[in-house]
C-alpha cells in the first residue's frame, strides 16, 4: 500500500522571503488562496519574522490583520508559522509573559501550527512558547535547526529531539535553512528519530534548494519515514528557494509513496504567482542556479540575498565571496551555531566586519552577546580570547543561565511604551508589533490608515534600453530636439539621448 | 565498499544546446579544457548534430577543426559524440558507404565513444553505424531513447536493449531527453537491464533537468546499478539542460556510492563558464525554471528553446502553450515515436502547423514521410487516414523495409557535388560536411578563410537605460562645455556630468 506524503506549501511565506526579499503584497496573494485551499495541502505557511518585519517595513501593511485575512481565505487549511522560540519574531530574548501573550493572539487570531526554533538549538529557548502553543491548543511542532560541524552528529540530533518530544511537541521538523541536508545523512537522520522518538512522532522535513542536491534528501528522508515535507510552487521556487511542489509529487510516481495534491490547482498556483513574479523583478534573488560552495560557508538561502544586497549598498558588491570564506571561521570561533535568524544574520554581520576591518578588530554587539552567552548555549566551546574581548568591550559578564532568565517583567512597560504612540490602537496586538520593532512600529502605526503599498510594478513600464545616439546631431546648435549625449555615471561613460522636459 | 560512479561531463556539446542554442564559440571552450580533462570525467561529449550544425551555420567554424582541437586540449580524456545512427548528423536517412566514411573520419580524427541512437528506437537504423564504429576500433553506446507511452514498458525497452548488446555495443545508454524519466521507473529500467543483459554491461544514464525530478532518478539509477551518468557543470545547467555535475558529486555522500572528481578542478570549470555565460545572453532559454506540463506534453529540453525561438519569429509566441498541448495528440497519430531529433522536430512542427492552420490541413513532407514509413517504423500502428493523406499528398508508397535499403550509393556524387563548390578542400571531411548540410556548407565553405565569429556579446557594452530627461535644463542653449545635472532616473535623483558626444 502505498503512504501519502503530507506537503507544508511554502510560497505565502519563505519563498517569497528566500527569493524576492519577501516583498510580495497581500493582493498579490489573495488570487491564489482559494486553489492553495483546496489543492490538499498538510499546512500552508504564512507568517514569520521577516514577513511581519516587511509588512510593516516596506508594505504599511498590518501583519495582524494579514493574519485574519489569511483565516478567512484559507478556511480549510492549517495555518502555520514559524517561531523563533524566545526570540518571538523579534532578534532579542522576550521576557516569558511577552511569549505568553505574543502565542495567544497568534493562536486567536487564527495561526494553528507553530514551528518554534531556537537559532542554537538551545532548548531552554523554546520551552515557554511550546508550553503557550499547548495552552493554546494549538499544534506545537518542536524543531532542530540542521547544520554540519564535527559536533552536529546523529546523535546529538537525536538527543535533541528526544528533548523536544519529552516537552510535549505534537510534531518534529528538521529545519535545513542553507540546502545542507544531504540524502544520505537525511535518511540517517530521520530513521534514527522516529526509531528514539516513535514512528508515531511526525517528522516534518524542511529544505532550501540552493546546492542543488536537496530533493533528493527529500526522496530519502520519505523512504525513512518522514510525514510531511516543505515545497513551493514551481513559479516561485528553487535558488535560494524550496524544490517545486509539482516536482515532489510527480517523483513520487510509483514509488510506493504519493501525495493527494490536486494537480489542476497546482497548476493554477503556479500560474498566478508566475505572473506575479516579473513585477517584483528588482527583489529578485540574482541566484537562480545551485551554489554548492555552501556546502562550505553554509549561509541559508534568504540570508545570501540578504548579505549580497548589503554588500551591495555599501558599494562592496565584489566582497562576497571574501564574507562566505570567512563565515565559517567566525562560525568556529563561536562554537558552531547553526546559521539561522538571528544566528545567520549575527555570524554574517561579524563576517562582513571582519572582512571590510580586519578580523575582529571591531565586535557587533549582537556577536558579543552571542560570545558571552546571551543567547543561549552553543553545542561547541566559544572561542575564549574573542569572549575576552566581547567582555572588555561591552563590559558585560559572561552568562550560562537562561537568557531570558536575566529579563525583568517587560510587558506593562511595552504596553504604556506602545499607547503612547500616534495611530497606536491600544490593542494587545499593536503592543507586540511594538515589542517585535520597536524601531519600525512607531512609523507603521502613524501611516497605517494611508493603507498598503504594493511593490510590484508593471514590468511593461519599466525604462526602455536607450536607443543608440543619433550620431551627429549633437552640439549643433540649441537643443530643441532629442540629442545624444555622453553621460559619466560613477565613472561610467554612457551615450544616452536627452530631450526637453 | 563504496562503488565509483562515472560522470560524462555534457558542458561542451548538449548543455550549450539545451541553454543557449549551440552558440558557444570554440574558443570561450578553451580556457577550461585543461580543467575538464583533469578533473576526472569518464567523457566528454563535445560532437554532435546541432554542434556541426551551428558551427558551420552560425560561428564559421570547421566542425572537423573543433574536434581535432578537443583532441589536443583533451589528450587524457575519451571524446563522446552523438550520433543519429542512419541519420548521422543530418536530418535524413544517408546510404550505408556515407555512413561508413563518417564513423571512419570521426573517428580518425579523434573521437572514442559514439553514443549511437535512433529516433524511433528502430534496431535496423543503428545496425550500419554500430558496426563502423566496432571497425574502427572505438567505444559503440547503443542508446535507447526514452519516452512514455501506453506501449513503452519495461519489457519493451529490455528487448530493444538486448537486441543492441547482441549487435555488438560497448555499453548502453537510457536517453531521456525531456525529462520525463521518473525515479521509480529509472530503478526498474536499469535493474531490468543489467538483470537481462548481465551486471558487466554498463548502463549510462543521460537525463534532462527540466521536470525537476531526474537528479532523484539518476540517484534511483545509480541504486539500480547504473554506471555512469551525465551532467553538466553547475554554472550552464538546469532549466531545459541537465543537472549539475557538483550536485551529482556532493549527492553520493555517504550512500556507498562516490564519483572520484576533482572538486577544485569542477569549481574552476564553473567559473569560467559563469563568466561565459553572460555573453550568451541573447541566446539563453527564457526557463530558468522546472516545467513539469513537460510530463504530458514531453519535448525535450532542447527542442523547447528551439521551438520558443520559432513560434516568436513567426510572431506567435503566445501560440507556445496550444502546441505543447497538441504535440501528445500529433504523437499518438504518428504511433508514439519517442521525441528526439528529427523526430521531435517533425512532430513539434506538425503540431505548429495543426495549431496555426488547423489539423492535418497541411503536412510537412517530414511528417508524411514519417507516415510512410521512411524514418523507420514506430512502436504503436499509425494512424491510417493521415497515413492516406501523406500517401496522396506526396504521390509516395508506403514503406516497411529499413529505410536505407531504398537509397542508391551515393558517396561518389556527394563528393563531385562537394568538390564542385568553392573554398572546399577536397578532404573527405569536407565531403562529408557538405552531405549533412548541403544547404549551408556551400557558404561555409566559401567564407571558412575569414575564420570564426564569437556571437557572445560582452554585457558592460549593452544599451544602459534612458534617464528621464534632465528637468528644466534641457533646452536651455547649446551644450558645449561638461555641466554638471542632476537626473531623475527610475525616481532616484543621481548627479552625472554632460559632456557633448
Amino acid at each position: 500500500m502505498s503512504k501519502k506524503i503530507d506537503v507544508t506549501e511554502l510560497i505565502l511565506r519563505d519563498a517569497h522571503q528566500s527569493l524576492m526579499a519577501t516583498r510580495m503584497a497581500m493582493e498579490d496573494m489573495v488570487p491564489a488562496c482559494e486553489n492553495i485551499d483546496k489543492a490538499g495541502y498538510w499546512s500552508v505557511e504564512c507568517w514569520g519574522g521577516a514577513t511581519f518585519d516587511s509588512c510593516i517595513r516596506f508594505l504599511n501593511e498590518d501583519p495582524w490583520e494579514r493574519l485574519r485575512q489569511f483565516r478567512k481565505l484559507l478556511p480549510n487549511s492549517r495555518l502555520q508559522m514559524l517561531l523563533r522560540g524566545q526570540n518571538l519574531l523579534g532578534y532579542r530574548h522576550y521576557e516569558d509573559t511577552v511569549v505568553d501573550h505574543f502565542v495567544e493572539k497568534a493562536a486567536s487570531n487564527g495561526m494553528d501550527v507553530f514551528r518554534v526554533f531556537d537559532a542554537l538549538n538551545d532548548i531552554r529557548n523554546v520551552r515557554r512558547s511550546v508550553q503557550a502553543v499547548k495552552r493554546a491548543g494549538k499544534h506545537a511542532q518542536g524543531t532542530i535547526c540542521y547544520t554540519v560541524s564535527p559536533l552536529h552528529t546523529v546523535p546529538a540530533f537525536v538527543e535533541f529531539a528526544e528533548q523536544l518530544v519529552e516537552m510535549g511537541c505534537d510534531s518534529l521538523c528538521i529545519k535545513d535553512m542553507a540546502a545542507l541536508l544531504k540524502p544520505q545523512p537525511a535518511y540517517e537522520l530521520v530513521k534514527a528519530i522516529k526509531a528514539a522518538c516513535g514512528k508515531e512522532m511526525r517528522v516534518h522535513v524542511h529544505v532550501h534548494a540552493t546546492t542543488g542536491v536537496t530533493l533528493v534528501s527529500l526522496m530519502k528522508a520519505i523512504e525513512a519515514g518522514a510525514d510531511c515535507v516543505d515545497t513551493a510552487i514551481s513559479s516561485l521556487s528553487l535558488g535560494p528557494g524550496h524544490n517545486p511542489t509539482e516536482s515532489l509529487a510527480e517523483m513520487l510516481q510509483g514509488t510506493g509513496y504519493h501525495t493527494e495534491l490536486d494537480k489542476e490547482r497546482l497548476r493554477k498556483i503556479k500560474e498566478h504567482f508566475a505572473g506575479v513574479r516579473p513585477r517584483y523583478k528588482e527583489f529578485l534573488s540574482d541566484i537562480t542556479g545551485v551554489e554548492t560552495d555552501i556546502f562550505d560557508s553554509q549561509i541559508p538561502g534568504g540570508m545570501i540575498s540578504n548579505m549580497e544586497s548589503q554588500l551591495k549598498q555599501q558599494g562592496a558588491g565584489d566582497k562576497l565571496k571574501a564574507v562566505l570564506e570567512e563565515v565559517p571561521n567566525v562560525r568556529k570561533v563561536a562554537g558552531y551555531p547553526p546559521l539561522v535568524t538571528p544566528s545567520s544574520q549575527i555570524v554574517g554581520t561579524q563576517a562582513v566586519f571582519n572582512v571590510m576591518m580586519g578580523d575582529y578588530k571591531v565586535l557587533t554587539g549582537e556577536f558579543a552577546d552571542l560570545m558571552l552567552g546571551y543567547y543561549g548555549t552553543t553545542i561547541g566551546p566559544r572561542d575564549q580570547k574573542i569572549v575576552e574581548l566581547a567582555a572588555n568591550q561591552t563590559k558585560k559578564d559572561r552568562i550560562t543561565c537562561r537568557p531570558a532568565d536575566t529579563l525583568k517583567p517587560e510587558w506593562e512597560g511595552l504596553r504604556s511604551m506602545a499607547l503612547a504612540l500616534k495611530g497606536c490602537d491600544g490593542s494587545d496586538e499593536d503592543v507586540l508589533t511594538y515589542a517585535m520593532f520597536p524601531q519600525v512600529a512607531p512609523k507603521f502605526f502613524s501611516t497605517r490608515h494611508e493603507g498598503s503599498k504594493n511593490l510590484g510594478k508593471d514590468p511593461s513600464k519599466a525604462p526602455a534600453p536607450a536607443p543608440a545616439p543619433a550620431s551627429g546631431d549633437a552640439g549643433k546648435g540649441p537643443v530643441q530636439t532629442t540629442v545624444a549625449y555622453e553621460i559619466k555615471l560613477n565613472g561610467k561613460t554612457t551615450k544616452v539621448t536627452v530631450s526637453p522636459a
